[in-house]
Parts: C-alpha cells; structure tokens; sequence
C-alpha cells in the first residue's frame, strides 16, 4: 500500500525538532551552562529562533560557517543554521589560515561566524579570499543580531535536504566536504540518546570537539533527551574534573588520549565519589590500561566507532551483561573492540577479498564497510570521489578489521598501517594495544620502518607516564611474552605522540622522523 | 538540495530490522523465555524468517491474524508477518466469537494464527464466516510450518507502507481498523528505547497484552535493545512475582488495574530486593496512592498517554530531576499527569473553543490533539472516520485536559465523562484521583447521574481494598476535604469496577447500573 506523504502522520524527520520539543516539554530547564552564563530551553529555543531569522537573508541559501571553540555559539548554531533554510559548516578551529580559507572557498560559505579568540586567524583568513564571507564577530555583534531579528525556522520539506557539510581532516589532499541529511541526523541523535540513556536528568560535559562530525551529532541528541549541555572552551584537565564535580556531569565524550589526559592528571585524586560518569570514546581504541583506570575512577566507558563520513558512530562496543563476570584485562579486552552496528544502523560488513563477507573466526581480515540512513549524502562538488568511496554502494572504511565469532568486529588496522615483515602481516593495532598494557606506558604508536632482511620491520614509538621509566628491551621484551616474536619491534624510540587536530596520531610524521626526513611544512 | 533516494544513505525504516540487527549484534543472547522453552536473537531470526517464509504463499498479500496470548507466538509475529509482505492483525483474546468473526472479516485476513487455548473460540468465529481464513494452530502445525520454509524477509521499498491493523475496543458501534505503517513504529520503538533506557542488559516481562496497540510497539522496542522477552501467557500476580525475581525482570509495562492487582497482592511481600524494576503504564493515570505504593516496593512508574491511534505512547510524564526532592503526595501528583510529546512525536495541542491553543494556565481545558510519524496512517476502509478524526490534520484524541505553566499536559476527562453540575464542569477524573487517595480504597470510578436540581450529580463506584472498610460517609467527606464541595459524590456505590478487555474502567456500564437498567447484550 504506497500512500502519499501529505497526511498527519508524515512530518519531515529534522534534528532541530528536538529543540523544540525540549522548548516545549522542558522549558524552564536549563538547556545550557556556558561559564558563568546559563539559558533554559525556552531562551536557547527563543535564542536559535531569532538568530535564523537574523542569519537567512545574509545567508541567501547559502552556507553558514562557524569557527569556534565549544561555547553556546556553536551549539546554537546548529540549530539556527538548519533554520535560516542554510547548511552548517563547523569548521575545525586547529586548521591553518590556508585550510580554513579553502573550506569557506569551497563550501560557498556566505556567512563566518567566528569567536572573539580566533581574530588574528580569521583576518589571515579573510586576506587569501576573493569573496569572503560576511562575518560575524560571536560577541556584540552576535548578539545584536539576535536581539535585533524576528524569530524564524525553515524546516525543509525534504527530510533528504542538506544539514551540513563537515570537512575531513584527510591527513593527504585537500579536505573533503561530507554532506549530512536531516533525516540522517535526526536518527543518529534518537539512536545515541538510547545507547547513552541519556535524559532529563543527564549533564553532558562538552569535551567532544563540536565541529567533529557535528560533535558525533551530540548537539541534537542532548537536546533530544533535554539534559544539560555544559559548553567547555578549552579541554583542561584541571577545569573538566572541576566542572564535572560541580556540575554533577553524568555523559561526555572524548577521544582516547583526552581521557588518558583526564585519567592520569592530579586533580582526578580518588575520582568520581557517590556518582558514575557514562563516557564515550572513539577516534582509537581505548587502551586495556586506559579502560582499567576509567574504571577505577568510576567513569563507565563504551567503545564507538565511525567516520565523519557516517555522522559520528556507526558501531558501538554495545556491553553484555555477561562480562561483567570476566576479569578486568578480559573486560578490558573486549571492550576495546568496535562493536557491532548502532540502532539507526545498517549491519555493517567485513568484507574479505572477492567482495565477500569474511567469517567471523576472528582471524580472516576483510574492509569495514557500511550503509543505511546514517551514510552522508556524498562528498561536496565531488561525485567522483563519492562513487569511488562506495563502489558496489557499501561506504569502505578503510580500515581493516575481523569479525569475531560472537559477531563483533575488531579492527586490526588501517589498511596503510599494515606492517609486511618477511611476508606476515603484522597490525600494528595489535603491538600497539599490548605496548599500551605496559605499566610504564601511557600512549604507544607502531609503524613500518624498511628492513633489508624483512622488508619491514615494527618500530614503536612510545610515550611514558610522567616519573615511569622503561628500557627499549623492557617494552620489546614485554611485546615478545604476549604475541608472536615477529610482532615485536626491532625498534624503540621514547617520546611523546604527534596528533592532528582530531587528536589522531600523526603516523605519517613518525614515518618520516624514523627515516630522519625533515618534517613537511 | 533534493535528492532522490537510491543513494547508500537511504534505507527503508521498518521496526523489523532490529530483528536483524540484534540477531547480528547479540545472536548468542536469550531473547526470548517462553516457560520453559528459551530462544537465542539468533534463533528467534531464524524462526521468523521461516514462519515469513512459510506464510507468504498462504497469505498472498492479504493481511495475517493472530490470536494468541503474550506467548512466542505473539512476539514472532511482529516480525515473520510483516517479513512475509502482510499486515498484521494482533486479535484482542477478551472479545467475543462475533467481534472476532468481525475483524476477521473485516481486514480480509487470509491467516488466522491462533494459540490452542482458544480452539472453542476459533471453532465459533468459523463458523460465523463465508470465507473462512486458513488456520494455523500455533502447536505442532505452526512448528512444522517454520521447519518445512525457506528463510524469507520480504521488507517494503516504501516505508509508509501498511505494517499493522490494530482494532480499537470502541465502545459503541463497531470496532475501526487502526493503520501503522513501518515507518511509525521503527520511530517509537527507537523513541521507546530511549525513554525506558532499555539495553541488552533490559529483561522485559509482557504485562501488556501485545494485541494492544501491538504492545505499544515494545515487541520491536525491546529487540532494538536487544533486552530478553519475558512472555507471560496470563497475568496472575504470583506468576508476575515469581518472574520478576527469578529472571530478575527490570523493565514492565502495564495498565493502572494491572499495577493495582501486582501491588496488593500477598506476593509483594517486602518487594523488590536489590534490583529496581521500570514501570509504564497508561490507559489511566496511576492513582497518587498506587504510585506511592510501587515506588515503596521499588518499582519507578512512568506514565505514558496515547491511544491505539498513535501507537501507544503519544506522551510521557518525563520525570525531572528537581521534582525528587518534593513530597511523596506532590510527586504522586506531578507523576499523574499525561505529560509531553515523547521524542519521535511532534509537540502535542490542547485546543480550545474556535480551535486556539489552550493558555498553559492549569485551569483552561481543551481537546488534547497530536500529529506527527507516529500517528496512524487512517482507519482500515473508512475514510470518513479518517477525515473525521482529524478535521484540521490534527488528530482529536476525545480527551479534555489542561496545559500546566510547566508545559504538562493533564487530562481532566473524557470529553463525554465531563459531569455539568449545576452549571458547573466537574472532571470525574479529578475526583476519582482524590477518592483512591483514600487509604481503605483500591480504586473508583465517578460517573454523572441525572438529578432534578442540579442536572446531574457525581455519583462514585468505590472498590475497597480486601479487609478495608469505609462509609459511603467517609468517601464524601474525604473529597469534600479536598476539593470544592459541588465535586464531592453525592451517592457511593461500593463494589467492583467492571473492566474492558483492555481493562477500562466500562463507565456505560456503571451509568446503565446507576439508572437501574439492565445492561445490553
């Protein structure tokens, strides 16, 4: 039975309906807490309402960027974006002047909002561009904006209509811009707010970079649940675990090395006392080390997995009751896994060579790959480089992974990072994971380095805890007690991990430090 | 941008594919616990698809019922029905040979699956019919039926299309075929999920007859948690105890009466012990009294508002944080009332005289009204009926209530059991509220009586609890304590309530009582 999509029982799925049911069902809750500022959701509603109407005739249709910290501004902006009939472009504020400019060239962008702390940036931002968007500074003149403008809010009548367009930080090539939906965002936040259970009474802490996969679309799942949003500027040790203390924060999200940043300072002294934190990671996979300490400090960790390219997760670590049983490195273990699909998910595939499914003996590799609601619409301007990231209509990955036989996937690496040493593959996933179970240790990377002999060979790079102290044979040695002797490195080189703006280890600088090439601009 | 929607981010939503997301994701875990007989989500899939594709060449399109109590038989259904390329029709077991005759008739089933218990019932609808569906009887037939078919999963290229017919248990005329569509229900069992915070460590024990409303759409709610089905043929309070502390069930949801039977029962004993069970319930709201009790015996009671129409739960009384800190009456008070759109449904109305939105003042009453995904797609056959029930695209619900400044939504009445004393609009539920605050009362009903003076007068049924005693004295003084004295009872009647299949207070029955007439049929 085909029926037509007028009646009362279709309404375009938009993430910016949440806020207005948080408006509506909520609203003298307090919807944001931003230093010392706080809204309800009826002023953020009111607020997002307003900054519409004052963004769609300077916007024209066409995108809006941002580029702020984590503040009330980004969120609202996710709101009042999609509402003044335009696309969010959140950009990555770590990127250079150059990066930034080509992201407003390419995306169109007619409008910049930027905080007051990015000035000099935007101004060598402004220079490199022929037609530079008009800005808005997110001080007086954001505000006067909004208190200047009538409320309005387009919603589209194509639930399939662009949300946003988030560049990747593609560590080769310019960055690609990945198109959201509505319907798609809209899902993913319903399907997080279930796995996160979060709710009217959650605090969620913002130590999850907002113009990360739209924040792995927290911004309209938080909303969606009317819990608190507790915006945070700058991720400081020292300021999150007071925030988290005071603001009684129930849910954050962060990357690995933000928790191993949180879990290792002074301030978390004996941790959490008398309530429980639900964090989610992604980005890597936490480490057994990491997931112990979590655990210690009273943080509940789960393992998430996804791309940009999916809208933030598309694979959970979703725990079994049953391991709780289990002994803390087995727990360790099997939460470090990726998972299995989220609920607004398609199941994704390993897909082995031939373009079969691999079977799920844990051992055989294959690419993840994924499809369904929560895929992005494609690449920006770029059909070529959409057909090619989805050949047969799966989205590869690009990562390697297995399939273990109770249906979990694992990854073993990116297909790049694999090391070919004397014809065995090592994933350097799995050096890394045992190196990182090293008491001593606190981050480890593992890459190929040129052999003579074996054509590669594993080198480690490995940074210490603060006052921990370990030999190069120490860690070789403890890697050769745990996997097959191949696997262990030949060499060890103690220092601290370069990241990139998400917070991912730089592989490509280490390569280049380890056959002594001057690093690239 | 439009786009059409053959890309890899679009996928048709259906509730059926968290079947086969937890059977990917959690294949080894139970789903389902059927007295003895326990089924893993890998088996449980397996089994649908060949019931799916055992009843496709019998139904041939045409709807498929089922008549059966919450056994595995019910739970399968939800999902080899639809997988078979056939709307469901989940048959009410309270109804009579001619109603069921009816509906049979009526939605042109093709199959009538039905449990063994109603052989006598099933012999007297065939009879009653011209064209008689073909039976299946859910013992060795329906097993040799899944053993001899090969795996099928039809799902609908549109989304929109017909998944259920749901007969509502109207009170007058004949029953009307509610219309889901696989869209709707994939949104409020993903909306559900979030709401009841249900994961895989959820054991969910069927309280709630599955042909209501197909169970407020939890038979694909607690499989996209991938939580264990608890089946429970019969509702008898010392097999609900024994299972929820043998099983140690966390999740239930049920109607007030059934809550009331559970709580009073010499089986709660001291309650829960060690472990907290989460309540829904609606149909009516919770008595202040029955609240109190299950909170002290470690239950925590949401109520949920909505109607077959809108696939259970249109509303929820989303609990805040702040309102823990209150008085246990005030809680209860808070507790009672329907609440707010739930996150998959748009903003609920309470419409006024000349179709305004009611003032959220807590006094001014208006018809409540929804719209939105989860709204049926129309009645079965019946246009105007379908016009009717939504004149201006929103759907009346016939119920009256009030917007509090909070933005809650509390029903005062039926808009047919209002009671116009002299002059005066009296809410029966409102009184009813006050009389089962009353210790020696288990429940009660007040319904309008004719009287010269006044026009009418509430007149109260009062139901004690077992060894309680109370003057219909008593009664009228307690409410006239409570509430302005118009609204006390004029007349107490002292007996049991007479109850629908659904277990609805029947208050025709009850006016028919009071008039002295006998009752019909």
């Amino acid at each position: 039975m085909a029926v037509s999509r007028d009646g009362l029982w279709f309404e375009p799925l938009t993430p910016t309906a949440y806020l207005d049911r948080a408006a509506a069902a909520h609203g003298e809750r307090i919807a944001v807490i931003d230093g010392e500022r706080r809204w309800t959701y009826a002023q953020l509603h009111e607020r997002c309402r307003k900054l519409a109407g004052g963004l769609a005739p300077l916007a024209g249709g066409r995108p809006v960027a941002v580029l702020a910290p984590n503040t009330h501004v980004s969120l609202e902006a996710h709101f009042a974006v999609p509402w003044a009939g335009a696309a969010l472009v959140a950009v990555n504020t770590r990127l250079a002047a150059e990066e930034v400019a080509y992201i407003l060239e390419h995306s169109e962008a007619a409008v910049l909002i930027h905080d007051p702390v990015f000035d000099e940036l935007v101004a060598d931002v402004l220079r490199r561009l022929r037609r530079p968007p008009r800005c808005i500074r997110a001080d007086d003149a954001y505000e006067e904006l909004i208190a200047s403008a009538e409320p309005a809010a387009h919603t589209p009548a194509d639930e399939c209509a662009l949300l946003s367009i988030n560049y990747t930080s593609g560590t080769t090539g310019r960055p690609k811009g990945v198109m959201y939906h509505h319907r798609g965002a809209a899902l993913q936040a319903l399907a997080v707010v279930g796995h996160t259970g979060m709710s009217p009474s959650s605090v969620h802490l913002w130590t999850l970079p907002m113009f990360h996969c739209n924040g792995w679309c927290f911004p309209w799942a938080v909303t969606a649940a009317a819990a608190t949003h507790v915006c945070l500027p700058r991720v400081e040790p020292a300021n999150v675990w007071r925030l988290i203390r005071e603001e009684r924060v129930t849910h954050l999200s962060a990357a690995p090395t933000v928790l191993s940043m949180l879990a290792y300072a002074d301030e978390a002294g004996d941790g959490l006392t008398g309530h429980t934190v639900r964090v989610t990671t992604g980005g890597a996979p936490p480490a057994p080390a990491l997931l112990r300490r979590m655990g210690e400090l009273g943080f509940q960790v789960t393992h998430l997995y996804g791309l940009t390219e999916t809208y933030g997760p598309a694979m959970l670590c979703d725990w079994r009751p049953e391991w709780d049983g289990l002994d803390a490195p087995m727990r360790a273990r099997l939460a470090a896994r990726q998972g299995v699909g989220t609920r607004a998910a398609v199941t994704p595939r390993v897909i082995g060579p031939g373009g079969r499914d691999v079977p799920a003996d844990g051992v055989t590799t294959g690419e993840v790959a994924v499809r369904g609601n929560t895929v992005m619409l494609g690449y920006f301007k770029d059909p070529q480089a959409t057909a090619e990231a989805a050949p047969d209509g799966w989205l590869r990955t690009g990562d390697v992974g297995v399939r273990h036989p109770d249906g979990y996937i694992e990854l073993r690496d990116r297909s790049k990072d694999v090391i070919i040493s004397g014809g065995e593959n090592i994933a350097s996933i799995e050096v890394e994971q045992v190196i990182m179970d090293h008491p001593a240790v606190r981050e480890a990377a593992v890459i190929a380095i040129p052999d003579e002999r074996w054509g590669e060979t594993p080198a480690a790079y490995v940074h210490l805890h603060a006052g921990a102290s370990a030999t190069a044979q120490d860690i070789i040695e403890h890697v050769r007690g745990r996997l097959a002797h191949f696997k262990a490195p030949k060499t060890v080189f103690f220092e601290e991990l370069p990241k990139n703006t998400t917070g991912k280890v730089q592989k490509q600088l280490l390569r280049e430090r380890a056959r002594g090439l001057p690093p690239l601009s």
